[in-house]
């Protein structure tokens, strides 16, 4: 309670020791649960759901600046089995599948409460609530989610309005973690969103046919209606590219999860998570979300200062582009 | 410790009827007990202690603005009997005595941890800490105060950088409430700092000698050194005068204590306090600070809202000195 009062994360290391599924989750006990079951997987040619892409020089604007594309994955359904062998597959093969022949890289990560649902036949391995989330927070989770992946998948730094207390069950996760009030060092843009979508010169895809997909297969498809969504274009790991005037007074924190740690990330923290198989060349890990306490001031201070920044930056591109001027109208 | 949390303040009816104060004090019980101590007392010729008071037109600099200049009491030593005793005649003086030549405003009102000093004798009936308090802040009160008064005087709007337990024993006390992120409301200014003192043409006042001032002898004395203090010189009381862009926005929250209530007042909330009197003619109060948490993004988020309402007043003046011109330089 307290460390959610002072939105502030922590780290239980060992916290799920007791969890069924850190003492019998594994691909084979995975496999046999799940025997039959479609599930949603996310493919991309990079390992980047929900992430951004630099466009090529040749098409931006001309302004000098570099632009982004906020980019989905291609979702589709497949047996359990099949996408665990392809995560393992990927992970496992030496030297890695680099060319556009290969298989696209492979992530578990529909986060919509998908353990009580697609997943259903595994959630009697977790406990339905934590308890301490629950007395602290006043609530149970609003969603329940599994994630299977491997170390090709990188999601990248973005923010959620739920208080989350992410568990590590197989392999390791990577955070890295800014508070709410760096919003100012993230750099937010609009950025266009797109999706990836098989070539339209490849038949119609069935699942069996998405299987068979390559890399190469997947290309870029800006969404129509033609949208653009809020989204961070710093990378505390690229620190000096894509930079705010604020970039630098960052202080990013970095925490890896082991087998059975219990991180608390509170609520609008801004997170990038990377990942590390285990010997099966499998990652995997199971996440609670639960609604924020939007009743006290911060909420409301959090988007005061993320809007601050917003605005700061739209006058320092203005300050840029007025340059010699000496009156510039705001 | 949710109320604390989301920094929302709270009333317990009645939360304080167990208090021995409750019980056992009245003007002869804390004449008694008190019987022979010296205690310090705020005059003011108006109930004005640490307010802001307007210059008259004439010494204004002139640009049309009215200026304030926030005045602090003339302290003394005086035996309680006698503070009890003019409090209470004051109040009871009818019809109320305005002229020059009739005592100033007392009120005892130091907010220095006197009831574990110079009102040790009536420590005992009351708590040494109230048990939720402890718990939800984890530590135990910085000041202990004893507050009395009588309707002559009114506290300011301000805000103190505590959590503050408020316990009203005898008469009644009016809270008007404002959260911190309402500081952009509150107009706050650089005020010249000054203090009441007896004219110079009175002999060096002695305790005996300040008793006998009259309301007439108090004049303001400008701070040696010169000083500037912040503070908020808008009233919610007059809500259209020293208005900011932001004062119409405000929402106070107003709320009287009865005698045995308890408030919380939490940290950083702008509070202007008037009160009343019970049939004895006095209004006496005791309050618990305790340190605010500055671990969180509370203090951070609040002063960056505080700071950009500045800011916000700044540009406003700039934009009306420049008002007919298209460019002014910021
Ligand atoms: O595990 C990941 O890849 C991302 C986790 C995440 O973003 C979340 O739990 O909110
Ligand atoms: O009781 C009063 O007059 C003022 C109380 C106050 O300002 C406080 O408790 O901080």
């Amino acid at each position: 309670m307290r460390h959610v009062s002072r939105n502030r994360p922590f780290l239980l290391r060992n916290g799920a020791k007791d969890f069924k599924a850190r003492k019998k989750w594994n691909a084979t006990y995975l496999t046999n649960v799940m025997s039959g079951q479609n599930v949603n997987v996310a493919l991309t040619p990079h390992g980047n759901a929900d992430a951004l892409i630099s466009l090529p020089p040749t098409t931006s604007s001309g302004d000098g600046d570099v632009h982004s594309i906020f980019v989905k994955p291609y979702e589709i359904e497949e047996p359990f089995a099949s996408v665990l062998q392809a995560i393992q597959a990927q992970e496992l093969s030496d030297p890695p599948k680099q060319q556009a022949d290969t298989p696209p890289t492979r992530y578990a990560q529909t986060q919509n409460d998908n353990l009580r649902n697609e997943y259903a036949p595994l959630f009697g391995d977790v406990p339905r609530s934590i308890p301490f989330a629950r007395i602290a927070l006043e609530k149970d989770p609003d969603a329940i989610n599994f994630w299977l992946g491997n170390s090709h998948s990188c999601t990248a730094l973005h923010k959620d309005h739920y208080e989350n207390i992410y568990v590590q069950i197989l392999g390791r996760k990577h955070f890295v973690l800014l508070p709410p009030l760096e919003a100012p060092c993230v750099n937010e843009k609009a950025v266009l969103a797109a999706t990836y979508r098989p070539r339209s010169n490849l038949k119609p895809p069935t699942a069996a046919a998405a299987g068979g997909l390559a890399k190469g297969d997947l290309v870029v498809a800006v969404d129509e209606p033609v949208a653009y969504v809020p989204f961070a274009t710093w990378d505390p790991d690229l620190p000096d590219e894509n930079t705010t005037l604020y970039s630098g007074l960052s202080r990013p924190l970095r925490v890896t999860l082991e087998e059975g740690d219990m991180l608390y990330l509170p609520a609008l923290w801004y997170h990038k998570v990377s990942q590390s198989c285990n010997e099966e060349g499998i990652c995997c890990a199971v996440n609670y979300w639960y609604d924020l306490d939007f009743s006290g001031g911060f909420w409301s201070s959090a988007n005061f200062v993320r809007s601050a920044g917003l605005l700061s930056m739209q006058k320092e591109e203005t300050r840029k582009e007025a340059d010699g001027q000496v009156c510039a109208k705001e």
